[in-house]
């Protein structure tokens, strides 16, 4: 077992084609012990979003700090901390927090992709 | 997708033998959506404990809130609030908040179980 702070993890910019002000950590990956699905922690500042994408991946979400409109629902839809939220495989999805005068910070869990290192 | 409040999650005391003051709520799970993994979040109070336990599942935590000892690493072990904790399978392992004055809150991912509804 082992235990990591999350800042010990390295900072990367997403670089999803839209996407601003957003980074993430992988806190465990394939590298790190995962076997099926891995954990990451995103951050989008204030002012910065993920536009809308889709893939085959499920998203299991849980909300640490901040609040930001998740897109791709089919009403106005926000989510905040202290939240889960669980995105389908194949839906459509993204967070907005150019309204927000905080960070969006949130776990995120996938599956391992097939062609993860 | 969904958005959901982990505290419109049913609140569950956790009945392994010898755990204290320790509850769970599932916040995606088999019947709400997930496909291979799920997310619980736990609550240890002040006082409280999972003793040490093993199964084949994978852990993949991340710390909330509080401060905890987590029984079964080599060496005297904490986690607390930012903490990623991973557990392989089948290793012993517990959580300990009996020096805690505060609730230790963590996310746990695990495989769906085999025989889970």
């Amino acid at each position: 077992m082992y235990v990591v702070n999350y800042q010990e993890r390295e900072l990367e910019e997403v670089n999803l084609a839209g996407a601003e002000l957003t980074t993430v950590r992988w806190l465990i990956g394939k590298r790190t012990g995962a076997k099926t699905y891995v954990m990451r922690l995103f951050e989008i500042a204030p002012g910065g979003k993920v536009p809308l994408h889709q893939h085959d991946e499920e998203h299991e979400i849980f909300i640490l700090d901040g609040k930001a409109k998740i897109l791709g629902a089919p009403t106005e839809t926000y989510a905040k901390k202290d939240d889960a939220v669980f995105i389908p495989s194949n839906e459509e999805h993204g967070y907005d927090n150019t309204e927000g005068t905080e960070s969006f910070r949130f776990i995120c869990v996938i599956p391992l992709l097939k062609n993860e290192e």
